[in-house]
């Protein structure tokens, strides 16, 4: 009888379910299940307009979703529902909502349907803009001893500045609300009747530390009295590390998503985190990159090191008896979409449609072409802010060189160019730290689907980089904490490392550093590292007064 | 019977021919030909292959254009031949052709015609790059007196680069010309049976200062002993001042261009240099923007002041009488032109055309809704180098302060604004070197078409622009300079002013500057000074590291 773990993967858009045989570590099912209701960005669903910047889900898709998705999996497998031994979750965050001591959501109770407070944040909610800066500017204040954990900045996605906005702004739903859960812990919550809270999201979205455990009452209170008790009353639960099981499939749950019951659950974990033990990585030195519409860098360490360049840095939060270190780039594959939506002219469109070519693999062929260097443009990739070394997202996009000359696949170029740049600036901060990075493995949407920029990531970082085989790491690393949960006996760190190895993607090529090429991005590379200084340290303020000026504008006139 | 000047307009595409009625001041006829060759920049008419930054023009095409030119407009206007008092002629400079004695261009001798070399290089054909290096190398280290004249700088597009390109690249050809003439001398020549020099071109394009005359045989033969005797050999002819008759029209050239015998023709002129007069303005004070491709800003002076900002201060070389500054921006209008064909996105394309508009206006439209600010884009309009107060052609365009929500029309708008804020730099350094700036007309192609370019101006610049009335100032101006070639009277710098102030276009409309929009902009300013600043000045080596990557990957690969 096959034996095999589900991966359940919560995304922004949809819900995927992937069956990992833990034997032969073959992917052998996949479903994916939209959100009927999407991302609500507009309008409630009861038709409530939504303010700018934010965006909220509706938990009932979540578990609609998940239910198609896994019927879906076992029905394209030929597995039986018996043949799974072990759920893993991931899930985005910081996507928290207000529920009931009971764990019901506040936004399926009619008294507060209409209510946009009372409805799950999404991660890239922006709503809380100001009090993520009066957080940061107390906690800098009072130097904090959490700050260290992030890098020195909390982020207006995470869950202090989200509960809070509903404090300010509702503070009858915040009244109402038993607890604020995030969307994982919620789901894992539904699946085994236990309320935890997972290592991951705590750690690297909630500001909890091993060390200092979450945020103290006396800062919360400086920063609000109502606020004072939040963690205490209101964030509880036995925090779990991904890959501890949780509990075990309740009957209801076993009949709301079609699994048997009884089989182990971990603990949640954040979807892109789940990336690591998917590409096959369990141990330190192996840097995991996942790639799409923003990037993270993630690496493990026995060793907790303070440095600037990393977004987090939490104990057990990607596997159990690791440091997880995330690093990251608020936009990769949203800048190249911007490119292309915004700016590629309609003569490149017409040729690539001309040679019955997608619009991304035509720039991608002209690009590959020019010499490094070639097109005199540098770019900076800020185009959603600095989310690593200088943590600023006040910063903005950057493209230097222009000329009459300056053709589309060129920009297209420096762009992809400038992302790798990047990353070389957090790879450079982890080494500079003194931690080695012996290995990357790229995975993600862009990994597999775009040669050219992981070749000019290997030219550039003048590093080979693994391609992992697969293209749900996220799901198939869900799927490996379910499997881990499912093995008590994995509870040293050798053996996590080894179940993760055996389960993990494979590599499916390695790409190679052109040191010709290498020696012409060393040079530019020393011109984004000014612009990155110049721009990001010692003159920043003229990106800050650039956002200063646009907010003052107002809300842009729309177009035709 | 009517009194009539005719301008002739010798350009980069055309000539054109506009009659000017100079008692009524009125435009009566007007005819404009292409030139049958036009830029010769690929191939010679013989089939011989050009170098890349080469542009070279036929001879016989300048008088052939005319000769249709003139035709057309007198046949257009109603005015009879003898209807005609005076000829004056712009062209565009540094614009040589090497010659015999007798004025008979090399190229159209069999024996030189297959030798590029031979013929008339265009102000735009950038062969020369070496030899202006060398020659502003070897000027600063000898601290040579004409460099103030030039802000510091040599243009690789003017006459001695061009020359000593000649003498370098093909001995025999530089020892065949007896004379390397600018068009507009040749012309004139051509016209007059008598070898001037325009003070003009002179002035501008060949070192030529009223002080110190031409550069010194021990300047030319430290660069190359070869040299040496360059303007004493081949470089004669009295120097004459626009709006001073060189001589009259001579039989054969009345029969070649269809013109009465014995009408007086003014000495030349460059063609933006010709805006002044055309656009009314005789006296100081007063600055004129001629607004194209790239712009010129011209001031006239009784005063001679040396400071960074202008690219040439020349006696005589506007009007007789007044130092005649000019300050430039490299590109201008090319900068819209490279956005539209390069970077704007089918979507707004397609938009434009649903709607039956232009894509300039459809865009401009879009733009002109946008709050001062609202984008936080700044952009450095260096696409084609700096030629103002930084006189360095290896800067290069920026675009700052992208994000994932920049729309075309922004980044179009972020690039007008550039060139505005190019243009106050100018101003501003005018005003602080004491040369008042008391009132600006604009004129040229983009003053009338783009009216939101023009509220820009004025409201980055804080001060209202005038619109000169009419599509022809600079084809006016040259029928300006013939009519005081004409006018012997018109000796004395105030009644050149008043001549010029009757025959000069009106003003069509006065843009005012919103002071609400003047207060954003003064804050934008600011950061784009700090960014002209930086790149220009203290990290100028980031642009120059850029331009000289992309010269060691060689030219580009060529489109699919």
């Amino acid at each position: 009888m096959a034996r095999m773990a589900l991966g359940l993967d919560f995304g922004t858009e949809s819900a995927r379910a992937l069956l990992l045989d833990i034997e032969s570590a073959a992917e052998v099912g996949e479903g994916v299940a939209p959100y009927p209701h999407g991302v609500l960005d507009h309008n409630l669903p009861t038709g409530e307009d939504l303010p700018r910047d934010w965006a909220l889900q509706h938990p009932t898709d979540w578990t609609d979703a998940a239910a198609r998705a896994i019927r879906e999996a076992l029905a394209g497998s030929g597995a039986r529902r018996e043949d799974l031994v072990a759920v893993g979750v991931d899930f985005t965050a910081s996507t928290p909502l207000p529920v009931t001591a009971g764990g019901d959501p506040l936004c399926l109770q009619a008294r507060w349907a209409r209510e946009p407070h009372a409805w799950p944040k999404l991660w890239k909610h922006h709503g809380a803009k100001e009090e993520a800066a009066r957080i940061n500017a107390l906690a800098r204040k009072r130097a904090e001893p959490f700050l260290a954990y992030y890098g020195g900045v909390v982020g207006l996605e995470w869950l202090l500045p989200k509960a809070w906005q509903v404090l300010r702004e509702a503070p009858a739903v915040y009244a109402a609300a038993d607890r604020f859960l995030e969307g994982g812990d919620w789901l894992v919550w539904r699946l085994t009747g236990r309320e935890t809270r997972n290592a991951c999201a705590a750690g690297y979205k909630a500001l909890w530390t091993a060390r200092h455990g979450f945020p103290s009452p006396r800062f919360l209170a400086a920063l609000d009295p109502e606020l004072a008790r939040f963690y205490r009353d209101k964030v509880q639960g036995e925090i779990v590390a991904p890959g501890r099981a949780v509990g075990a499939v309740t009957p209801l749950a076993a009949a709301q998503f079609g699994l048997p019951a009884g089989i182990p659950v971990s603990a949640a974990v954040i979807d892109a985190h789940a990336g690591v033990p998917g590409a096959g990585v369990g141990a330190p030195g192996t840097m995991v990159i996942i790639l799409g519409t923003s990037s993270c860098h993630l690496l493990l360490s026995r060793e907790a090191r303070f440095f600037a360049g990393f977004a987090g840095l939490v104990a057990d939060g990607i596997l159990p008896g690791f440091h997880g270190y995330e690093s990251g780039q608020a936009a990769v594959g949203d800048i190249f979409a911007w490119y292309l939506a915004q700016a590629v002219p309609a003569a490149v469109r017409d040729a690539a449609r001309a040679a019955g070519r997608d619009l991304h693999d035509h720039l991608a062929g002209l690009a590959a072409r020019l010499a490094p260097g070639s097109s005199g443009l540098v770019a900076l990739d800020w185009h959603q802010g600095n989310r690593s070394v200088l943590m600023d997202g006040r910063l903005s996009g950057v493209l230097l060189g222009l000329t009459l000359q300056t053709r589309p696949e060129e920009i297209y170029r420096a762009l992809l160019e400038a992302t790798a740049f990047g990353t070389r600036v957090i790879v450079e901060s982890y080494v500079a730290a003194g931690l080695p990075v012996e290995r990357i493995v790229a995975c993600g949407g862009l990994a597999r689907k775009n040669p050219l920029l992981m070749q000019l990531h290997a030219d550039i970082l003048g590093r080979p980089i693994d391609i992992a085989a697969s293209d749900q790491t996220v799901a198939r690393g869900a799927a490996i904490f379910g499997a881990l949960a499912a093995e008590p006996a994995a509870r040293e760190p050798a053996d996590v490392a080894a179940a993760v190895a055996r389960l993990g993607a494979a590599t499916e090529r390695r790409v190679t550093p052109d040191p010709r090429a290498g020696a012409v991005y060393d040079r530019l590379y020393a011109l984004y590292r000014r612009l990155h200084d110049h721009f990001g340290r010692d003159a920043r303020e003229i990106m800050h007064e650039l956002r200063a000026l646009a907010a003052a504008a107002g809300p842009p006139a729309r177009g035709d």
